[in-house]
């Protein structure tokens, strides 16, 4: 994952410094057999919509990003793609985890998104604020090949383009740049114009660590010389044309559905619990009296100081989730919080990857989101109902800890809580709701399904605590057959949490 | 739709300001009956996904709209209701018209949103900015009701409550405020401390005047006692069982699809465009040598000086809408504007409002949207292969001019092309485009069935430009049998009104 100190740029780019010409008839053949060709990739990818397809356009000043852009918006039907080019983070995205920008604009199944410089602009000092630190480079270049990991294992189809000139051919393409007689070729003046002027020898050489660094076999890099208009839009059209077919060509093998394994856990966590822990309505009365003022002047500060925070509940059906929420939520001033239910997803979401709601739904800074249900429905529901294969949840314990990290990372405080209950009380619950005409609705089907499975969920929940605790994310196990118990415990949590936040900032 | 001077503030509230009161068992009893029918309906709502429900929340601080909130939040399913409360604007929603941050939260068809203080905190003096001069509260007005009037029009369910006390129970309600006792009642805490204190009286007047000036059939207020917990919220749970329960009685009655009538237009707009002048391809290299850095330069300056722009292409399939677009984006820098296609609406568009998407797909400021095809759908294709009743589109002619109302009034720079070209050259270019490999993709069945429409197409560009051609959102018809005369044309207007939009604010 850490890039080499210094990648062989020589190597790297040996090929793409080296003059190569296509002529403009063998140029315009080719085209005439391949723009078809493309043109039916692209509808049967919309009409099959199996995956996105996410398009990485960056490169040296003047070998023709722009161009490559208009072009495939020519070549494809433009509809189906969509273009991003990022400014310098502006105050509102500052307010929200540095990936959050790319996140809420990747292309659904079926579409195309051009990304210009894609989520390289800071790592290769574009966007005005290069990461400066060793450190904080080589940690972003990291997160980067993780990004482009987690969303072509989620099927998504990634092409990385690097469009190289040498520097002799970089300094004549500055030269020529307003000079231009052909309008055709005019469109490069805005790639001059845009793309900032930076030393070409240190840019080459950034360049070549980050795509030493980044280069893999499912976001590879295509590194193509941009002197020639002709050799380069054919290699572009040829390598897009190419990635389609064989993506076409592979039949996606469906991983068997592996049953869970048996359902013995060794030192169960949940087990651990101390259900017996009960409050009486005085004592929770005169907790709720202290709490309630107190949360409000935390989440208040908070708001005020710009900490984000990110409440996350999991449980059993019947366990309180909701109504824990509710009790806290009663604390806040309104403008000041979100609670966010998570279902099934919706068609959008569907054709999205699982992280993609949560990422959309993030509040910014000083905003507090509280999601009941989670991204931990990969690992629980979905693992346990066997509606992925055993690959995906098993991968999904990196990937939400990566999605947490980049939370904790940009300053947010993330709880994260497990309701537990055990099975004779959530009985008596449903029993209660079941008999309650107020409640009924509160009981479906697969409350009694999931009940049903509920040792194969001690596995999946046993396993989930265990891989995704971590210091800066820790799972907090709330006792919840007492509902006064936990409503109190959790408060109590969320204003420690929040004064501790507010101490890291200095504002307590 | 203006206010009169001053509402009768006593007759508005005269029976919320007469303590009316609600026995305990009275309310249980009424509730046990009414909150199972309550979900039933919300259930209902959800699967016939027929009409957003749309519920504003205001009133008198201490009057329990936090409690209402929470309420409705617990009586009903959590899940398919959406809280929004807002801030002041932030300085992101500063960067849009004032109405973008309601547009883009109102619930899909079947779905519930709750607004606290909805779109009236500034007209209301709460969002810590109030419309300060007469005529800029009396537009404000206008506005509301143009909105609410705009979505029930489109089959939304809109209430609007309105939580009172009067002037001795409020200040009762503030003295009683921290001494709470009860953690149930402790809630209305979160209320007080929320809730700006105003000053009642004149408050209230401010209240009544508004109420007077929004209360409309389609979106009504309710005036509901807040003194007592019990009455206030049977009255709640009263009101909104009843309107849901209405408008399930009521079948929705699909007005008769009347075909457009006769072909015949007088003062034919499009025949008075002279679609003789050209550009021979040595004045086109000049004239796009010269405007492609003036271009660039002026979209610069307005990107840097925070100057939004829209710009609007439709015509006739094959004008050269999409190729005018390209080439006028070639001149620009990527981060500083998006093309927008627009095609037929996805899942989620359907289910809302059909201008929630433009909204949806503004820019911020300095930044330029472009709208391949857009909101004239709606009297344009929707109209002519009456895909809705006459009724509707008939209706669109205002919704749109107050949809471009409000971008203008933003300061937003809105630019809208006709691109025409006459019959015999888009056949011409049908046949080209039929025998070109690269281009065949871009003609569908839709072109010729349109074209088969031609003349009651004509009828309804004249009528549409007739009817929305603005001072500030005029019309540009553009010749475009000559597709160079064309581009430079759009190229030539989009200059000059960046270059007047930053001369009024003093940039130029």
């Amino acid at each position: 994952m850490s890039p080499k100190k210094s990648a062989s740029a020589a190597k790297i780019f040996r090929a793409a410094e080296s003059p190569a010409t296509t002529s403009e008839m063998a140029f315009r053949a080719a085209k005439d057999k391949l723009r078809p060709a493309l043109i039916a990739l692209q509808q049967r990818l919309r009409t099959e919509a199996r995956c996105p397809v996410i398009i990485v356009l960056a490169g040296v000043r003047g070998a023709g990003v722009i161009d490559t852009l208009n072009l495939l918006n020519t070549w494809m039907d433009p509809r189906w793609i969509a273009t991003h080019a990022f400014d310098a983070p502006n105050s509102e995205q500052d307010r929200y985890p540095a990936f959050w920008r790319y996140w809420r604009c990747l292309p659904a199944a079926g579409a195309m998104g051009l990304f210009l410089d894609g989520w390289y602009d800071t790592v290769l000092g574009l966007d005005g604020r290069a990461a400066k630190q060793e450190v904080d480079r080589r940690q972003l270049i990291a997160q980067i090949a993780t990004f482009e990991r987690t969303l072509a294992d989620d099927g998504a189809l990634i092409l990385k383009f690097w469009l190289h000139l040498d520097e002799a051919e970089h300094k004549q393409a500055r030269r020529k740049h307003g000079h231009t007689a052909d309008p055709i070729l005019g469109l490069e003046a805005a790639d001059h114009a845009w793309r900032k002027h930076l030393p070409y020898k240190r840019y080459r050489q950034a360049a070549a660590n980050v795509i030493a660094a980044t280069h893999t076999r499912q976001a590879p890099w295509h590194i193509i010389g941009g002197q020639d208009a002709n050799h380069r839009r054919l290699a572009i059209l040829t390598a897009l044309h190419n990635a389609l077919t064989r993506h076409f060509a592979h039949k996606p093998k469906r991983a068997p559905k592996t049953a869970p394994r048996g359902a013995t856990v060794r030192n169960d966590i949940l087990k651990q619990i101390d259900l017996t822990q009960t409050l009486n309505a005085k004592d929770y009365a005169a907790a709720f009296r202290r709490l309630q003022p107190r949360l409000y002047d935390l989440q208040d500060a908070a708001h005020t100081a710009g900490v984000p925070s990110v409440l996350m509940f999991e449980g059993w059906d019947a366990a309180g989730k909701s109504g824990a929420i509710r009790r806290l939520t009663y604390a806040l001033a309104a403008p000041t919080y979100t609670v966010v239910p998570i279902g099934a997803p919706t068609h959008e979401e569907r054709a999205h990857h699982y992280l993609w709601r949560f990422w959309r739904a993030l509040g910014g800074a000083g905003h507090m989101t509280i999601f009941d249900r989670s991204w931990y429905g990969r690992v629980l529901v979905e693992r346990v109902d066997r509606l992925i294969p055993e690959a995906m949840w098993r991968r999904a314990y990196d990937e939400i800890q990566t999605f947490e990290q980049h939370l904790t990372q940009a300053g947010v405080l993330l709880l994260k809580f497990w309701l537990h209950v055990d099975p004779q009380e959530q009985l008596e619950r449903f029993k209660a709701r079941a008999n309650d005409p107020n409640k009924r609705w509160k009981l479906t089907d697969d409350d009694w399904h999931n009940r049903r499975k509920w040792n194969t969920y001690v596995q999946a929940v046993n396993e989930m605590v265990r891989r995704t605790s971590t210091p800066n994310a820790p799972w907090h196990m709330i006792p919840a057959n007492n509902k006064k118990f936990a409503r109190i415990a959790i408060m109590e949590i969320v204003a420690a949490g929040l004064n501790q936040a507010l101490a890291a900032r200095g504002h307590r």
